[in-house]
């Protein structure tokens, strides 16, 4: 088993903390995506949406897409539970992952992509006025998340699970992006902390 | 049990579709989007991300998120399965299922979104530019999608499953967002008219 892994890159990143919280080591083939090896064809046959990371299995099945790579560790490795244990918790880590991924992630992705001059060969057209429309809607995200995480360590609950990691993921995304935590968020913030201070925040 | 619905918005679809393929019939309550309601205070108590569908227990827990809601029902009644049986399969249905929503649904909604007249009000502002972006897009997804295809009845292999729903619905809403099917794409083609067939497809 190997993962297709692309250092800093934010995708990468959610399996690495996965990995890192179930205690798993797997050998990682380094893709260098500032080469834009993901774009060149040989990659297109291990990914042919071209995307990093892609997971693959001893006997040559890749799977891509990082919520899928870490469902499937979860299934061969269920210890600790990062999706929920019950069926209703199960259905609210995805809600929460989901919401976090599509309502922030997404966001400070676009706002990046489309506004960074780093990213002008990666993002072909950069249409900087979607840059600007989606960072009011980061900011609008980041409140509902301080309403959620009122009295909760994390955001589902007590328990850290796979949601929190795209969270983590997200506010560091700020960074790049140029995108700043207001100070008035002191749940959001207190949560970073706590999300930040585990040991796979490193990974 | 109730399910916060939407008519003919395809996120609201996809998870009537779902039930129909298990046969669960729960109460509807319209959430009328084109007049905004989603958008409305008394929606927010219900989903702060103002998106329908929202799913309503019993007990008043309530669930967003159409792949979260599919999921519950999944736990509770996994019969037919429709995110896989086994480890590897249930990460290869994630996986198309991402594929689909992210690489294909997102775009077509974006072109929609962006684009057309009827969504002035509720994408604030338009890019139109970023409609322009997208419809290349559009149309290389459903390139890779001819490829995976091929000799597969649906996109995971033999067996239908939400992936296929997310690729129903994605297909569908190309209409509204003016986009056409090449004709060049006979396995995307022969799967659309497979997945129209299904009775679910009415729902």
């Amino acid at each position: 088993m190997k993962l297709y892994d692309a250092g800093r890159a934010p995708n990468p990143r959610r399996v690495r903390i996965f990995l890192a919280e179930k205690g798993i080591q797997i050998p990682l083939v380094p893709v260098d995506i500032s080469k834009l090896e993901h774009k060149r064809p040989e990659f297109a046959a291990i990914n042919p949406v071209r995307l990093t990371p892609v997971l693959e299995l001893d006997d040559g099945t890749r799977i891509s897409e990082s919520i899928a790579i870490c469902r499937y560790f979860e299934e061969i490795q269920p210890q600790p539970p990062l999706f929920g244990r019950t069926s209703l918790e199960k259905a609210l880590v995805e809600m929460w992952q989901r919401r976090i991924e599509l309502g922030l992630f997404a966001q400070v992705a676009h706002v990046f992509r489309h506004s960074h001059p780093a990213m002008a060969e990666m993002e072909v057209p950069q249409v900087p006025d979607f840059a600007e429309a989606n960072r009011p809607r980061v900011f609008a995200s980041l409140r509902i998340l301080e309403e959620a995480l009122e009295g909760r360590p994390y955001i589902t609950g007590e328990t850290f699970t796979v949601a929190d990691i795209t969270g983590l993921v997200a506010l560091d995304f700020m960074k790049p992006a140029k995108l700043t935590l207001p100070p008035d968020l002191p749940n959001v913030l207190a949560w970073y902390v706590r999300l930040k201070a585990r040991p796979s925040a490193n990974a």
